[in-house]
């Protein structure tokens, strides 16, 4: 292993399990967060270091896939690493194993980019000194572009509330996830699992936003979704079932 | 320091902090459940052992009082203990400090009854050998009722969706605490803090049930406040915040 891939253990208390004893995305998703945070402060360049600079980082995508997601029962060990360095963006990648046994239960790849915290736009990242912990690791999962699922689909109303913001005063980016996610009812997840989940953040939720939910069929198991405040989207999502 | 009292360590990194930088209290209230489940876990009444005797612990009452609110900014140690067994209900009491300085930032109680798994009735506790990890330590926090919220108020819609769902298939007990603090506006998290938060769940919420949330206030900066389906409260709340 080299010395730039971070790697940190997550526990799966039952407390923390959805009603199939499974760690819910989200959760996962907070846990890639989590270990990007860790990873990033550890080599100086993490919320506060950006802070310092008047930026904070906003993940703009995010893809997980699972090989085995009926094994997220157990304690996990995640692996993050920066995979890529661009003017703007910056890709992080993770694998997800099993704690006991190490096997991987799937990946993950994210986009980020640095904010100012006035102007809210992206700053460059080529005075961060990023490129020097790039490292060459392996992580099959590509990004693709959700279709739209807004037209012709039935929105389910949702408002932008105290509990859904993050540090910033926007809708909290796992928020969007579990947004997306109870679009399913609980027969789906009696019977399937998710094995891929991909959401790219276009624009921020506010407090108050009415803001519209929309999921559509594209193939069986598969999904698109669209999060849309006064007719645009603020993100879309593309879910993917195990059959 | 005995060695009946459990202490452990939380973060408050910044992905996991509200709009004031502050942690949230649902987050806190996750953060006393992990403490409670290792605590038991290490002495051998923990989820799997309850679990072996085909029995799950699920919380009654929790009332939380925080001196320091502004201060939750900071990583925190969680202090736990066993204040007292009764047939049927055990007594959890926890004392929140700052990492870094060691100053305590408040108190929390709790109550705890052992459901069969089948019945969901209680049983009792007295084969488990709890008494011996009783501990004497000091908690300033008392139970009080929370009055009615319900009559002459109008209730807000809350569906229970897959995400609100614990492992045994309810509401979460988290869920019900953030949900009752979505009540309040943005203004009112902007200029004050809670200061106490007490809930008692008197009725599991389940998949799909359309429950109406109450709130009502009883004297300056205090409220009430009520979840009830079909007429019913399956808990009821109580809310003071800073003056």
């Amino acid at each position: 292993m080299d010395n730039r891939t971070g790697i940190y253990e997550y526990r799966t208390d039952s407390y923390l399990l959805d009603f199939r004893g499974q760690l819910p995305l989200p959760t996962l998703g907070n846990y890639l967060l989590h270990a990007a945070t860790v990873h990033a402060g550890g080599f100086g360049f993490g919320f506060d270091d950006m802070a310092e600079r008047k930026a904070a980082w906003v993940v703009s995508k995010l893809a997980i896939e699972l090989t085995s997601p009926g094994r997220l029962t157990e304690p996990l060990r995640i692996l993050t690493w920066v995979q890529q360095v661009e003017r703007i963006f910056t890709f992080r990648c993770f694998e997800i194993t099993a704690l006991h046994g190490g096997e991987t239960l799937g990946y993950a790849r994210s986009v980020w980019a640095a904010i100012d915290r006035e102007t809210r736009r992206p700053v460059s990242l080529d005075g961060l000194g990023l490129a020097d912990f790039v490292t060459e690791r392996a992580c099959p999962v590509a990004f693709t572009s959700p279709e739209p699922a807004e037209k012709d689909t039935q929105g389910i109303p949702y408002t932008v509330k105290y509990s859904d913001l993050d540090v910033n005063g926007h809708l909290n980016s796992i928020k969007y996830i579990e947004a997306i996610l109870d679009l399913f009812d609980i027969e789906t997840y009696r019977t399937r699992s998710v094995v891929r989940f991909e959401i790219a953040y276009q624009a921020e939720g506010r407090y108050g936003m009415q803001l519209l939910l929309h999921k559509k069929q594209t193939a069986e198991n598969e999904y698109t979704a669209a999060i849309c405040n006064e007719g645009k989207s603020i993100s879309r999502a593309k879910i993917k079932f195990s059959s």
